[in-house]
């Protein structure tokens, strides 16, 4: 941030009056321009015992596999973010969203809140988003091949706890940073 | 939003390539300006059986009644800011916090994230953020002077959940607005 949004002046990072913490505060209008974490909003699609996966056909993480999940809109719910972006990235529709993770990644100041989703069908398909989708069972996970560290995650603690039957809501962080390409 | 805050240079809101929203995107740089919800963290601090709650110091429904919560700031864990928050409006120590609520304002798009957190000695007192902070048992929570919608359906459920021995996680709307001043 070089500019004032407000009046095109330049900012300065600086603690404002009665705050604890630097934040652009505009050099003429005296407006503070706050940054706050992101929420990210996805989900696990279900179908039976298989888990409905992307393979992602844009940066970062071109070809890699991942679960639908996208930042979400100001106006709508998480659960109808998740919905649509599973429309979006699959063209499948979900049902009965659940809440189940709330991934906490500080690093990069964005949190991610998965729910469990029901499939209403095995209707989808490749769209812009998704070079392809495809639906796994535990042993056929790609798991050499996921785009990201909270991805993974997710994976890995609902089959987890699938064995024990318990799906209960947890807030967990993740630390794990993302491998550069080629790595 | 009237300025691009890379270049200076005037956006206009239009809908990106690839994109299905309007944005305020760079006239001169291209950049787009995306706006998200942003995530207030909070909790309700308990000692055996009282709550305590904080009166607003600060505008807006400033002299009303409240539970600590504030914007999550960058790189904090949403347990960290609510108790981080709970130390500035009223020098109390929590501990043990445990995920309550996740209500959505979707008309103002925010998302608040309430903790039950236990208060681990009554030190408290006014703070710079609260005129007053004082604890309550159920029956003698001022409900006509509370601050938000948001703070009152908190508190509403909590005495719920409190007869049914059940504080599981829930996903809630908020769609109530705010009084006007006066009201």
């Amino acid at each position: 941030m070089n500019f004032c949004s407000h009046c095109a002046h330049p900012v300065v990072l600086e603690v404002p009056p009665n705050d604890s913490l630097p934040r652009y505060v505009c050099s003429s209008c005296a407006r503070v321009h706050y940054e706050n974490p992101k929420m990210v909003v996805g989900c696990i699609p279900l179908w039976q015992d298989n888990i409905l996966l992307c393979r992602r056909n844009i940066e970062p993480a071109m070809g890699l596999w991942t679960l639908p999940a996208e930042y979400l809109e100001c106006g709508e719910t998480a659960a109808a973010g998740a919905a649509r972006e599973t429309l979006e990235e699959t063209a499948g529709v979900v049902a009965n969203l659940q809440p189940y993770r709330l991934f906490e990644i500080t690093h990069i100041s964005q949190i991610y809140l998965m729910f469990l989703a029901q499939l209403q069908s095995t209707a989808v398909r490749a769209t812009d988003e998704s070079m392809e989708v495809k639906f796994f069972q535990e042993q056929h996970i790609p798991w050499d091949s996921i785009a990201f560290p909270v991805i993974e995650q997710t994976l890995q603690g609902f089959f987890s706890d699938r064995v024990r039957h318990d799906f209960s809501f947890r807030i967990l962080r993740v630390t794990t940073r993302m491998k550069s390409p080629g790595q």
